[in-house]
C-alpha cells in the first residue's frame, strides 16, 4: 500500500497555527513522525488564504524536505501554488493532488504534469458533479485516463480517486465505490486507486472505526493507495493486517515487525 | 449474516465442565445470550467422549430448545449422534455441521440429509486432504453441490465451507479462501458460503485482530455466513459496520440501532 499523511493540511488547528506564526519545527516533526510511520508521501496542504498559498505552499515543502527525503504531494487545485511549490521540490518527483475532469481545473492543471515524473491523484469527478454509482465512476476514469495517458502520463504516475460519498445519505454508496475500485483495477493494470476514507462516515457515530473498516474492505477489492494519518494505530494495525491476509506480506514478516515494534497491541 | 454461535463446544472448558455436571443452566445462558446477540443458529458440539456422544448431543439439543427458539448446527462427522439429536429437535429444521467430500463421511451423512428440510455445512475436503488454490476448492465446492444437489437437495440450503489454512504456514492461503469464496458466491448463485475464521491466525500474534479483519475481508468477497462468538463486541462491531458499508442495511438502521444499544464503543 502506497500511503500519503495527511496531517499537514492547514484545515488542521494545530497547522493553521503553525502556518500563521511560521512555526518550522511543528510542521518538521509531523513530517518526520509521518516518514518514520511509514508515509511514503507528505501530503502538504496550505488552503488558508488563496492569495498567500503559493508562498506557504513553498515554505511547506521547503520546511518538510529541511527534516526527511520523502516527497511531498502538493494538494492543491492552484497551478502558481503548485508551481511556486515545485520550484523549491528536491529528490524523488512529487505527487499533484488533484487534477479532475472538471475543464477549468483540467486545463489549469494539465500543463504543469506533461512531460514529467509527477504523479498524479485523479479524482472522477466532472462537471456533472459528483458520480453517485460505480458506471459513472468508470465512465469518468475512462476520460481522466485516456486524458493523460494521450499527453504521456505513464499509467503508473495515476491515481485515481473515485471519490467516496457518505453512506449516511444512500446506503448504495460504499458498494458503488468498492465496485469502481476492483473495476479500476481490473481494466486498466499499471494504474492505481487512492483515496481518502473519511467522507464515507460523514453524518455516522463512531467515524473511525467505520472509515477503518471500509479501508480493509477497499484494500480487499484492490485500492493500492490511501490518504490516511499514519499514526494513528488503530488504522495502521488494520493494514497491516490486511494486507498480509490479502497475501502482500511475504512470510507475514511486515506483520511480525509491527508486532514486535508493539504496533499491534490496544492503545 | 448468517451467524452460527460457537460457544457451547465440549472443547472450550466451562462446556465441557457443564456436560460432566449436567449442567443445564449453564448451557441453556450460552443458548439465551448468543441468541440475544443475533446468532440464527446455535452450534452444539458434544465431541468430549465418542461411546456418550449421542447421549450427550441430544441433552444439548433439549437443554438450548428448553431457553430459546433458535435452531441448533449439529457439530458431529457422527450419525448416530445426529439422529439421536435430530430425534428431539424442534421447531425451524436445523444445520448439520458437517459433510465433506471425503467418502467415509459422505457415505454416512447424506441419507440423513435427503428428503429433508435440513441445512448442512460441506466443508471443502476430500480424500487428498485439506485444498490448497483456490483452484481445488472449486473443484471439491462443484463435487459436493453436484453431488447433494442431485440428492435432492435445495441450494439455498448448502453452506459451502471453503476452509481456511494458517497464512503463517503459506501467504497465499488468505487469498486463495477468499478468490473461493467469490468464486463459489458467483458460480452458483443460491448457495451460500459459511466458515469459521480463527484457523486463518493460527501462529501468529494478536490473532484476534487477524480474525477480525479476515471477517470483514471474506464478506467483502461475498461470505454471507459465519460460525463466530456473537458475544465478542469487536467481532461484532466490524460485522455490523462491514455490512453497512457493503450496502446491505437500508438506512443505516442496523448499526444505528448497534450504536444505541452501546455495543459500537470500545469496551
Amino acid at each position: 500500500m502506497i500511503l500519503v499523511g495527511e496531517l499537514i493540511n492547514a484545515s488542521r488547528k494545530p497547522v493553521a497555527e503553525a502556518l500563521k506564526t511560521t512555526d518550522r519545527e511543528a510542521v518538521a516533526q509531523l513530517a518526520q513522525e509521518q516518514t518514520k510511520a511509514g508515509a511514503d508521501f507528505i501530503d502538504v496542504n496550505a488552503g488558508l488564504s488563496e492569495e498567500r498559498e503559493a508562498e506557504l505552499l513553498r515554505w511547506l515543502v521547503e520546511t518538510v524536505q529541511s527534516r526527511v527525503e520523502t516527497p511531498c504531494s502538493l494538494d492543491s487545485p492552484n497551478p502558481k501554488a503548485i508551481e511556486a511549490a515545485l520550484a523549491v521540490h528536491r529528490g524523488t518527483p512529487p505527487m499533484i493532488n488533484s487534477i479532475s475532469l472538471e475543464k477549468e481545473r483540467w486545463d489549469r492543471l494539465l500543463p504543469i504534469l506533461q512531460g514529467t515524473a509527477l504523479k498524479v491523484v485523479a479524482l472522477c469527478m466532472s462537471d456533472e458533479g459528483m458520480p453517485e454509482t460505480c458506471d459513472q465512476r468508470l465512465t469518468i476514469a475512462e476520460g481522466l485516463i485516456e486524458g493523460l495517458a494521450g499527453a504521456g502520463i505513464p499509467l503508473e504516475n495515476i491515481f485515481l480517486d473515485p471519490l467516496v460519498q457518505p453512506v449516511s445519505t444512500n446506503t448504495s454508496y460504499g458498494r458503488a465505490f468498492l465496485e469502481a475500485v476492483e473495476g479500476i483495477m481490473t481494466r486498466w493494470p499499471g494504474v492505481h486507486t487512492i483515496c481518502g476514507m473519511s467522507n464515507v462516515s460523514f453524518g455516522l457515530p463512531e467515524r473511525k472505526r467505520i472509515n477503518e473498516v471500509f479501508l480493509v474492505m477497499a484494500l480487499c477489492r484492490g485500492l493500492d493507495a490511501a490518504i490516511l494519518n499514519p499514526l494513528d494505530r488503530r488504522t495502521m494495525a488494520g493494514l497491516v493486517t490486511a494486507e498480509m491476509l490479502a497475501g502482500r506480506d511475504d512470510f507475514c514478516a511486515r506483520y511480525l515487525e509491527a508486532y514486535r515494534a508493539g504496533l499491534l497491541s490496544e492503545p
